[in-house]
């Protein structure tokens, strides 16, 4: 692991680091956003399309409240990144767009290997090189990342305290944001879509979203479909609609606080 | 109107007091708490089967919040009663089973009317009687009082600045808890059915559900399709599902602080 930059924030430090990823093949990108007062506990923030490891990490607006319930925030990378790896024009699909699955298909199989990537490689180096508590993790996650933190979540039911997003894409197999990319990537978009999975009985730890009713890509995000296997699995969890916010940072910052608290509750 | 008791509570008064309804034909009894220092804001608090103004009244704990707030909360009763009035054997229908609406079937039509009664008679008392605000109206309710809550504001939209609700009926019209009530009461268990009228067109005043994830009449409350129809119309709305909570006044009261201040924040 390599230290690319440390700033002094909010009285502890914001990094960002490198290290050689198996999963991917590749080196990756991560930040780090260490409190001063650490408890150990450890939020994984999972950012959406487009995303690196930095538009959360500056723009989100975890850090504040975070310090104060003294969790360390983890942002990794969205996918693989690079001159030799697989790519494609659409702003989602590719680079910027891995969504947190491990690729089978085609091209996309060599290094699109994203759930391990999160669920093994990066949680090794960053264990290994902080002085963290695995047995008190949580999730979160916007849009695309917000598909990650409640999917990860489902797959793995003893992992993770909590897990929560920020209008998170939950029915992908019956969206534009799903069905091309996990078709490609995986060739079964139904396998890695949280609607489906919760229907099926996965278990979800305590859950909360926030989804503004001003979302310019609301149709795409399939809430409805979700609050359905929430309600019909009578899952632990909180749904709040937030009247005229949107898809951007603001809507994320504007409820950061409340994320942190949720977590920081389940995780003490 | 006349005063049954009045009991000092909180600093405030926990009245109870009874008058002649021109809605249902009889003398209704109902309760009205009136913190020491009241705004003048007022929160209606619709109970369910079986009850009275009494049951809420004294199990539901929310006279400790409300006074801290300054709301006044008014208790109705749920349907009229006496020996003159239709009633049925079941204990889901007749007297304590009025649903909120206005009976005009069979022997029902003559007394049950208490959409009218809530909405009309019992406001133009308590408002000539008391010193408040009715222009900074709230409601809540639990169980078939969260139905009514949820359909009168519905087909209010301009009278609540908020509506809540505890482990609401939220679509009777597929319901035990609402086919033979509102058919035998109505004969339209549809044009009294919150996911109906909500699916339909008609608009909430910012909302907010808690529902228990071990009630034991989950299957009778709709709470699926209510959140498929909160999300659907993109309402402003939380939906809190209660890992291990029933149907009780018990967990009524555990959340009943949280109900009080999203009440009092929109009556600000």
């Amino acid at each position: 692991m390599k230290t690319v930059s440390e700033n002094r924030c909010f009285g502890g430090t914001q990094g960002v680091y490198t290290h050689a990823s198996d999963a991917t093949g590749t080196d990756m990108t991560f930040a780090v956003f260490k409190p001063e007062h650490a408890t150990g506990a450890v939020l994984w923030y999972l950012s959406g399309l487009t995303c690196t490891h930095e538009n959360a990490m500056t723009k989100a607006g975890l850090q504040a409240w975070a310090s104060d319930a003294g969790l360390t925030v983890i942002f990794p990378d969205t996918s693989p990144r690079g001159e030799g790896v697989a790519d494609d024009d659409a702003y989602d699909m590719g680079q910027g767009a891995g969504f947190y699955v491990d690729a089978t298909e085609g091209d996309w199989a060599r290094h699109f290997r994203m759930e391990r990537y999160i669920t093994a490689d990066l949680p090794e180096t960053v264990f290994a090189a902080f002085d963290l508590d695995d047995t008190r993790q949580s999730l979160t996650g916007h849009s695309m990342g917000g598909h990650g933190a409640l999917t990860l979540a489902l797959k793995r039911p003893d992992r993770f305290k909590s897990v929560s997003a920020f209008a998170p894409i939950c029915n992908p197999s019956d969206s534009e944001w799903g069905i091309p990319q996990l078709t490609a990537y995986t060739g079964d978009p139904a396998a890695h879509d949280a609607t489906v999975l919760l229907t099926a009985g996965a278990k979800l730890p305590p859950t909360l979203i926030d989804t503004g009713t001003s979302d310019q890509f609301y149709d795409k995000l399939g809430t409805a479909a979700f609050a359905g296997a929430l309600t019909e699995t009578k899952s632990e969890a909180t749904l709040n609609l937030r009247r005229g916010y949107d898809h951007s940072y603001f809507f994320v910052a504007s409820f950061a606080a409340e994320h942190i608290a949720f977590h920081a509750e389940h995780l003490a």
